[in-house]
């Protein structure tokens, strides 16, 4: 049976470490920094890719304890639609850039570098509100 | 830019009437009853083909209050490797089935018609768990 052709979708994963949490600076365009992440493979869950791009982008193993939004502005990725799935993790350790990263540090996600790619920015506001408030984002944005 | 190939998306709608909710009787394989849904088209948000779905499959408007979670299992659609998201919309008027729905009607989550096709029956469980706890589905399944 064919499939049917959709967006791509991706999870990037929010890895904390204390009160800071690992951006990536990004090797490929669209440049600047950004929450690590990647592309969905055949045969893995959306929370699998999320664990594997951590190991993949920050060197670090993860353990998912809150699935923050799901994020798909058509406009959000200028290489084309691109949907993710955004999880909040812990893990520690030292992160370390490989991949599609230059290098992965630790950041104040309430005083993020910039600029920040894709929509992060709105992401990195909705994980705050979440760790303030136990809100998460609304499901319903404008189309 | 080439796109990676990625598993489809779909989102699927749990449209609540009252303390019921619509479920379909499908007319395509795989057979059996189900939440209404469908995948994400080119140029839309995964909340608004939810909507869109509605509209076609059980001829309502549905106005989206929650996402339940994410569904990727591989094995979770006979048809090859779909992931969904699912939302909990409120919707009024009388449903009619349509497009992939053979027939539309009220149930009970507590006590669903049988079969329920594809992972349909867990998600079901976990919209329970959460309309009696606000406690959504763990984010970490075992691949």
């Amino acid at each position: 049976m064919p499939r049917p052709e959709c967006p791509p979708i991706a999870a990037d994963v929010i890895a904390e470490i204390g009160d800071k949490i690992v951006l990536i600076e990004r090797k490929n365009f669209p440049h600047g920094y950004a929450i690590p992440g990647g592309f969905v493979d055949f045969g893995e869950t959306v929370e699998a890719t999320a664990v594997r791009e951590a190991r993949e982008e920050i060197s670090l193993d993860v353990e998912i304890r809150e699935m923050l939004g799901v994020y798909s502005r058509p406009d959000r990725d200028p290489r084309g639609q691109t949907i993710t799935v955004v999880y909040i993790a812990r893990a520690s350790g030292v992160p370390k850039g490989a991949d599609d990263a230059k290098s992965a540090a630790l950041y104040d996600p309430r005083n993020p570098p910039s600029p920040l790619a894709f929509d992060h920015a709105e992401i990195l506001r909705d994980y705050v509100r979440f760790l303030d408030t136990g809100q998460r984002p609304s499901p319903w944005r404008k189309p």
